[in-house]
């Protein structure tokens, strides 16, 4: 998977695009204040990025987390539509606002240049797929999203179909000692997608080795439906 | 792509299909009072009327605006499944009441025959879909699925990813002086589509034009996700 | 169709899977207890039973509601992702507690037989689909899911794109003395499917009646689109 070449920007609020997820980086750098008002952000900015994409939620929203941490950009929405074309996930739909269009662009682009990271441990397979992310370190997007204490060490555990998260999940926690901050399932804390996915907050190297053994027995369910699961990049968390 | 010959009515409910969004019509001449109270209607007609999609929701609204103005019928219900068959957007489900059940199959036919003209400023992509509407006076249908003020001039921008819409959106109503009546994204307003969808009204004039601005910049948007979208009919917003 | 040949459990959790809509069966012999308290079940059962699938909800909903008569388990979860990948439909996410982790691998194992029955009346096209349930006692599945009276018959007639469910209700209802205990359509008793669907109880011989009724209208209205609708397993109603 390559990135694609946009040598020219045909409109002004073009930032990039990544082939992975159908992601396409926006800024719009004086947004229309009627629009604004009808806009379900948590703070008015007139400066907005956007970041938006057909499949993938969490690897855009870790993206974006590294993104706010970098620059000077804070994050007022985040909308994860009931998308991945046919698969059983979310895309997502994710605002930050700033002061300065420059800002705003490079938040963008550094969520944009994250995704080949923050996708490394999303596996597909023709049955389902599995997400696993972490981050030493929560920011607002993740905050926001997830309800990570921002500053801790947090991580994301996820399988489709929905059961093989409910065994991720409890594989993980038995692993090692870390706070259990939710757990998202079709009818709770999704926009019914066919997830089960905890999300757990704690000591960087527990929530990591946490991670790592939902991941292990993810595999080898997902696998049983008839695939091995597959990453389109490498594997981030070691 | 062609409507289906159908040329025997194999049950007395059929009314007609198009290829387009795999499209039905039907009609209940007198239906069961036990199934009619748990119906979610506004007025409870025994005469119903049934458009049915499982691809587009604005063109199947729009083509019962026209059925609803040129008949003795009235919309009771409008639903939006997240449908699409693994597209971005809804299907429908379309439900309008008379006294007679040959004003009802009128309705769903004028419908049936809307379709052509109103899927034609819908652009699909491998990446996404666009889709722009226009009535210079909106009639029930839009006002129930989009709060549109009847015998208003009416127009929908829409993008998918949903980011697209927003910028769509915004640039729209930089073009012209138009109402803003709501901006729905796949948590607000959608039933968790991937769209960025805004509702305008007021003048004929500059709603058209509007509608016409968005077109071009989401055009312009969706062909950096790799592909030029192509509408299936032809535009009819000029 | 056949079954998965899985002859080595490679975890301890595994119980089995079948093709036919992605289905997992799984078991949890001692859930972690803050996984326990995060899970949205009614009752909390240290063993938990899960079945798991990408495509469909009624056929797996029926599997378990033999389950849990024929096991010393009972049904505390279900939930309804929007998925069979890109259909019109739902997949399933079914926990069932018990005291003993062989009683409730054993329902999971009824379940997963059970599913070649019950999904013995689900008719796909290219277009959309068409379910078929009946039981002659419901029990805590059913009741849980569908509001169906336990110990009573007990029949779901379900059509996709959802108008198609519309008509099959209506003509359901008219051929047989039956209870509707309620209609799902898009926005209504449904995660957003494109599904119409009728549930009703009474008589076993009026419900098997109704049902088989809905089912032969189904069948001509569907096909209208363009496809035979057929099933992968023999009809179970009759």
């Amino acid at each position: 998977m390559n990135d694609f070449l946009n040598s020219t920007s045909v409109v002004p609020e073009f930032v990039g695009t990544r082939e992975i997820g159908d992601t396409i980086g926006m800024c719009i750098p004086s947004v229309d204040p009627t629009l604004l008002d009808q806009l379900h952000i948590t703070k008015k900015y007139s400066v907005l990025g956007i970041l938006s994409a057909r499949s993938g939620a969490g690897p855009q929203i870790m993206a974006m987390d590294e993104a706010v941490k970098a620059t000077n950009t804070e994050v007022v929405d985040i909308e994860l539509p009931r998308d991945t074309k046919g698969g059983a996930g979310h895309g997502s739909l994710i605002l930050v606002g700033g002061y300065d269009p420059s800002d705003v662009r490079s938040a963008i682009n550094v969520a944009l240049d994250n995704l080949s990271r923050t996708f490394g441990d999303v596996y597909n397979s023709a049955a389902g797929h599995l997400e696993l992310q972490f981050t030493a370190r929560a920011s607002g997007a993740c905050h926001m999203a997830f309800g990570a204490p921002e500053g801790k060490a947090y991580g994301l555990i996820c399988g489709a179909p929905s059961g093989i998260g409910v065994v991720m999940a409890d594989t993980a926690i038995k692993t090692a000692g870390v706070n259990v901050l939710s757990f998202a399932s079709p009818s709770h804390g999704t926009s019914f997608s066919n997830e089960g996915m905890v999300h757990i907050s704690g000591d960087s190297g527990a929530v990591r080795q946490a991670v790592i053994a939902g991941r292990e027995v993810g595999l080898k369910l997902l696998a049983q439906l008839g695939e091995t699961p597959v990453n389109d990049f490498p594997s981030y968390i070691k």
